[in-house]
């Protein structure tokens, strides 16, 4: 499956520490892998390319590489990954370590060895400016990169939704605006917590006693705000929206059936260790069977003391410091997975007490708005609550489409949509092109009764689908003022949010 | 946790065989697990009580003792259940395998030793009915009795909506009509599957070829029919409402992670075997990391050639069978998890093929209704265009809670819905008392858009919140025909469905 569009060549990896310890030498590499979690995350991004043998277009692997702008070819399911004999096997091929591969993220189609990548010139005009473009091609390709850029011109002067970029650091941020964005829709925090970060995570959700879990809090707090400083510079006098922690608890805790196998090796062989059994019991004790449907997003920040708190308070501070250094920064502090007004309220009174108390010591003014994702259809169905206590609502469609449907992504795509896009349950994936019907009707009741309780609610979507053509034209229908999506998603966007709007002024003038 | 009312004593087991092996002695024993799933359903049968350490009211242990009218009581997390070397401890307090134990359903208290258990007269007269239950109490308390009776009389009388119940065999449906229950409005197919039929599913879902799913398809057709056979006897010229095969595919599969376990065992100790191997590949074949989201119910029935088709013929079969016999069946075929329309026209379009058949070779005339559980956002969002392909709806409102709040009762209740209630996010759970701002909403836009697209569309509940006085008269004020509950809280449903109308009548008069 083509899931990140792009071309890379490199040497195949088989785990992220090989391809960290690879990449920092200079080698390009391809990290193979039946399917990536989080703790790949370091791996992926030293990787030029990302190939895997198991999930779709919104696995794990595909959301974080179209995220990060990185090649990717996912659910190559004729690949045999072996990770420990590192190897991979297609039928008669063999794929060891060091090979070179080359992968297609815009068709899926994987090479052996190493094949010429040619830059296009309309990528090197939307990376570099058209300038730079101009400066390397023929006259007639010169001509095709000033068309492009004439029809992006026309797409933002005609347009009205903003066009936002979902980034999760600086560079990201910088590559956004280089590309036109004009703003950040969707700052996923958890991509922060990485090595040391993700441990300190780890031990305040599995913390017994306070004063342990404050330990761990307090480490946290300072490389949070570096993040934010940098993120928020780099976005300098446009809007950066910071959404709290989200993910489902298990993404922070050692996997619980690899777990049970070591302790039970180590049985085994005579020789279990303490640490090993202790960790397990925590694990089985917040094991999840479902673990989309459980602790998580705003559900953990009031259930963890100090976690939410935390962010809010580094947020503050990175804010305050930017200020002082003469930026104009504009952060907006999202909270995941509402489904009901008081819980907006409750994280909402604790922000605004640590937003106060950080103006009051560093002397700057910090109005900082505070909004929700929609992503539950409680939260659509109650959005006149909701937006009581919300100043902007930002629809996150992957989870709308996951709870409508009642389907997980991660499950359901190998299992049976291709079944269904043959008996014509589907026409498109409901996850690629959003479900009109079904979840873009929600879309439409949040919106409607949202601005009836609020006029002024800013209203966008951060999903996937906010870079996807047939979607926008329903988010313009509908009335959003804004779509984010992945950087290299976003002149797409802009010039589908120009086409839709002139559709509108066509049917109007009909 | 009280989790299903009444009283039981008896002898501690720590498993099903134990359960069943010391009952077919006719001991009386309580069934001590730290959590039940459906490999315990034999134990849970043969068992007079059912503690467990973990869950909540909504657990699997609440879920199904309920529906047994089982005395269970749940979540008692002061226990610790080693299944191993059978014994459980609670503080100083040890209790072992053999032990005689109290436990009260009513009120979630567990007793050690044997505590005298008196018979309601109340439960005697809606048991064994009115003449039974005055002639074994005294003046004052056969007053009471025949108070309680001209009630339940009045409510009967008044109230617009049927009252069914939830009944899976023959002996429950038996108990659910003494209780006055008006048909079956859920009879779960899955609870049918244990044993050597659980085996004959298994080899369904994992058979690689068509041939060895078709054997194993073939094994299950006679003990299905003799189960509609019984079912439909017993509920004779009364409407019964089958739910084709519902649950996670993970149900019918051994544990993925017990089998890794296993295997990682055998192979520290040199010998794997190839079965438990091979198993094992197929079992991470079918992992799902969310598997309410998964592949299951109409999906299932999409995907797994054969499967809905097996069940449909054996009701079909059964039913000819019952009207040769000069009985009035009334089965109503259920379609679990429908999101799309076009799911159920597809499983229409291939009942209506089999009963067709089934009528012709038997000579018998086949009008079975077929219709659909609404238990997804989507399902209700499009309800105008499901109503095209269905003969009836019925809430599933367990899981549309499930599917709009974006939260698993399995997950999510032990996790934080105490903090929640302590916070006030919530004031009862929504698994208790239908959430009318959510929920609600989804149940009267489907039941007032299902009814414009076809007027005669019959409207019931088949969740968990048919029995809950609160939600009953909301039932009542959005237009239901029925609602069906646990045999045993029949009693209270026919009384606060006759209260809601009383409640109706008094408001228009106002």
């Amino acid at each position: 499956m083509a899931a990140s569009p792009g071309a890379a060549v490199g040497r195949v990896v088989f785990d992220s520490a090989t391809a960290v310890a690879w990449a920092a030498h200079g080698e390009r590499v391809v990290l193979l892998r039946r399917e990536t979690n989080p703790d790949d995350l370091e791996g992926m991004i030293a990787a030029s390319g990302i190939l895997t043998s198991r999930g779709g277009k919104t696995s794990h692997a595909a959301v974080v590489a179209r995220g990060m702008g990185k090649t990717a070819v996912c659910g190559a399911e004729g690949l045999e990954v072996d990770a420990v004999a590192l190897v991979a096997r297609a039928g008669e091929v063999t794929v060891n370590e060091a090979d070179l591969l080359s992968i297609d993220g815009s068709t899926g189609e994987v090479f052996l060895g190493e094949l010429a990548v040619v830059a296009s010139p309309v990528v090197r005009y939307l990376d570099d400016g058209l300038t730079a473009a101009l400066a390397s091609v023929d006259d007639d390709t010169a001509e095709l990169v000033r068309a492009v850029d004439r029809v992006l011109a026309h797409a933002d002067e005609v347009r009205r939704m903003q066009v936002r970029a979902n980034a999760d650091n600086a560079a990201d941020a910088d590559r956004a605006r280089a590309m036109g964005a004009e703003g950040i829709g969707l700052c996923r925090t958890e991509h922060m917590f990485l090595g040391e970060r993700r441990a300190l995570i780890e031990r305040v959700i599995l913390a017994d006693a306070a004063q342990e879990r404050s330990t761990a809090l307090a480490a946290l707090l300072p490389p949070q705000r570096e993040d934010f400083v940098a993120l928020l510079s780099s976005m300098d006098g446009l809007p950066t929206t910071i959404r709290l922690l989200d993910p489902p608890l298990h993404e922070f805790l050692p996997d619980r059936a690899e777990l049970m196998v070591q302790v039970a090796r180590e049985q085994e062989r005579g020789e279990p260790t303490e640490d090993d059994v202790r960790l397990l019991a925590a694990v089985q004790r917040l094991h999840e069977s479902n673990p989309m449907l459980g602790l998580r997003g705003v559900r953990l920040g009031l259930v963890v003391p100090g976690l939410f708190a935390l962010q809010v308070r580094a947020i503050a501070e990175a804010t305050a410091a930017c200020i002082k250094a003469g930026g104009n920064p504009r952060p907006e502090i999202m909270v995941p997975l509402v489904g009901s007004v008081m819980e907006l309220h409750l994280v909402r009174d604790e922000a605004d007490t640590i937003l106060a108390e950080v103006a009051e010591r560093e002397g700057v003014e910090l109005t900082i708005p505070v909004g929700t994702m929609v992503e539950l259809p409680r939260a659509a169905l109650t959005a006149h609550r909701i937006a009581e206590a919300a100043d902007f609502f930002s629809f996150g469609t992957n989870d709308l489409t996951q709870t409508t449907w009642g389907f997980s992504r991660d499950d359901v795509e190998a299992a049976f949509f291709a079944a269904y896009l043959d008996k014509g349950v589907f026409t498109v994936s409901p996850f690629e092109t959003l479900d009109a019907d079904g979840v873009g009707r929600l879309v439409q009741i949040a919106t409607t009764e949202g601005r009836a309780a609020k006029p002024d609610l800013k209203i966008g979507v951060c999903g996937e689908h906010g870079g996807d053509p047939e979607s926008i034209h329903f988010f313009h229908r509908t009335g959003l003022d804004y779509v984010s999506c992945s950087p290299f998603r976003v002149p797409v966007a802009r010039l589908e949010a120009g086409r839709a709007a002139l559709e509108a002024l066509l049917a109007d003038a009909r």
